[in-house]
């Protein structure tokens, strides 16, 4: 790229099942000013985050939904080039929701308005571990299905990015830590490094008679990223007053099917369960509180915050796609250059 | 009847559906003597629950599953006849966990012990509103989903035994509440003589517009007795923040299919709403500080609780049926004689 370029990624038909670079081209457009209480941000990390799919369904869910020839909205982290807000200055790095360019214009507005981060914290935490991935691990573990010491908690999808942060607050918190992943590699990792007790490969592992033995007196706690069969089977495995954080369906995330059913709901009434369906947005009274204690955590080295990083602003729409095809091990992030 | 024959209601096959007089026999057996710490009570009153439908589908679940050869069991009240039990004299008004006879042995054990019924309430109320099904209102709705004042609360099975007691007390919490229900003559009662804001006949209306009708700032509270395609309509309708009380799945209730799925669990996500799944049996410690507030509003006047009862031992797998049918209003029971 020259240096007065910049690059856009821009939907060009919404997906119907599996998003990938066919959905999206490459346009070179001059680098933007800022207007009146704006700010010019350079893009340095891309954040892929697996709600971004149900944008692109073209209708509005809990957000507006992203149109044929919109820039790709993403949450990205990046530098300052130039402001016209007074609360910001050139050279500052910032986090906020942007999208899939090397330069975007941000306001401070809007729901994820453009944040300053912190000097000493690295670029990639506000966007990870700290951010919307960790926190909504923290609010769905800690404020919503709250484990205590001795219980038995799973987290499906747990080697993703907010799985693998949800299955380590358990532990902090003295509960027994069961991690449900796709492959080897994955369940190795969270056992051997994440320091889970346990983790099913539900790719070589029949999960629902591992899930007997491992839990014998049934699941405290599940945090579902996944929903499907994987839930179908921890369902029955409920114990009594158990609780499920209700947080994800990524195995509906080709986006094509209706969001998976809830199946042996009779399970809910006679283990008398609760189910927390919860978003982020709803709790943003929380953010800041959640996230310092996150970054507490990370200083303390209680937690470990892995990063999967793909190289390129272009390659974003493969980065996304690795989180549907559970290639990624902990956050997926694109590095623009 | 003779003076000395006890009529007993055996199961004689396992019902595959719907349920009825041809999954039991009618046997005649002298009337049984107690045994050291035993209570013989002439049954008086029988209370017909959905829950025991699931007893007879050949497996255990919350409970032990009734055999063919049993007599069935089921909350009865009535008069002690003869007592082995020092805590138990002739003449005394009982309630319990007893079965379909003329006379049955008690003790004082198992979940629901015999339990003497206090001098000025009425036979039926143990077996209704300050019993099992009018606790289940009270944990389900006032526990659990905790309706405020002003809040929107929609109660399916409404004119239902423990539905209709469900919504009152929403509307004693100061809610705004809507009955689900089928046909003309329940809804009629529900508005007019029970006293809701609006009634939902499903046999009549498009329960779905309806909803949206009514309730246009979604859904606060939803007490679910049913399941199935009235919930899924309901699902979509939830407020942020509502919560759901998850007491029953009559929709299934021909015990024939698996209980119906939680449809649209995304929504629980977007709007961030709680399921509660529960069972009485395992609330019991609330017991008897549910039943004598809801004893309490009985005689105050602010509760009604309207019985349904069919005459003779006989007929009581008709009344089972009705239940199923959805043809019972309030309360069924049945008078033994």
């Amino acid at each position: 790229m020259s240096g007065s370029e910049n690059r856009q990624l821009v939907l060009s038909r919404l997906p119907e099942a599996l998003i990938g670079p066919e959905h999206f081209e490459l346009r070179r457009v001059p680098i933007p000013r800022p207007g009146p209480g704006e700010v010019l941000v350079r893009t340095a990390l891309i954040s892929c985050d697996p709600t971004q799919r149900g944008w692109l369904n073209g209708r509005r869910t809990y957000t507006a939904e992203v149109r044929v020839g919109d820039v790709m909205p993403a949450w990205c982290a990046g530098e300052v080039v130039e402001s016209n807000d007074p609360g910001f200055h050139a050279g500052e790095r910032v986090w906020g929701a942007l999208s899939w360019q090397d330069y975007a214009i941000a306001r401070r507005d809007g729901t994820f308005p453009l944040s300053r981060i912190e000097d000493g914290v690295p670029l990639s935490y506000p966007l990870g571990v700290t951010g919307i991935t960790g926190v909504t691990a923290y609010i769905g573990m800690l404020d919503l299905a709250k484990p205590r010491a001795g219980e038995t908690v799973v987290v499906s999808a747990a080697a993703g990015a907010t799985g693998s942060i949800a299955a380590q607050l358990a532990k902090l918190a003295g509960a027994r830590v069961i991690g449900i992943a796709g492959g080897i590699e994955k369940c190795r990792w969270l056992v051997d490094q994440v320091g889970l007790d346990a983790a099913i490969d539900y790719r070589g592992q029949a999960v629902a008679s591992r899930l007997k033995e491992l839990c014998p007196a049934g699941v405290d706690v599940y945090y579902d990223n996944v929903g499907g069969a994987i839930s179908d089977a921890v369902m029955l495995q409920m114990a009594r007053f158990g609780r499920i954080a209700l947080c994800g369906i990524i195995s509906n995330g080709h986006g094509s099917q209706p969001s998976p059913p809830l199946n042996h709901s009779i399970m809910l009434m006679f283990r008398d369960v609760t189910v927390h369906g919860f978003m982020i947005f709803n709790h943003l009274q929380r953010f800041a509180a959640a996230s310092a204690q996150l970054l507490a955590w990370m200083r303390e080295g209680k937690l470990i915050a892995r990063e999967d990083v793909m190289l390129g602003l272009e390659n974003a729409p493969l980065a996304m796609r690795r989180l549907f095809e559970g290639k990624n091990i902990g956050k997926q992030l694109v590095q623009v250059r």
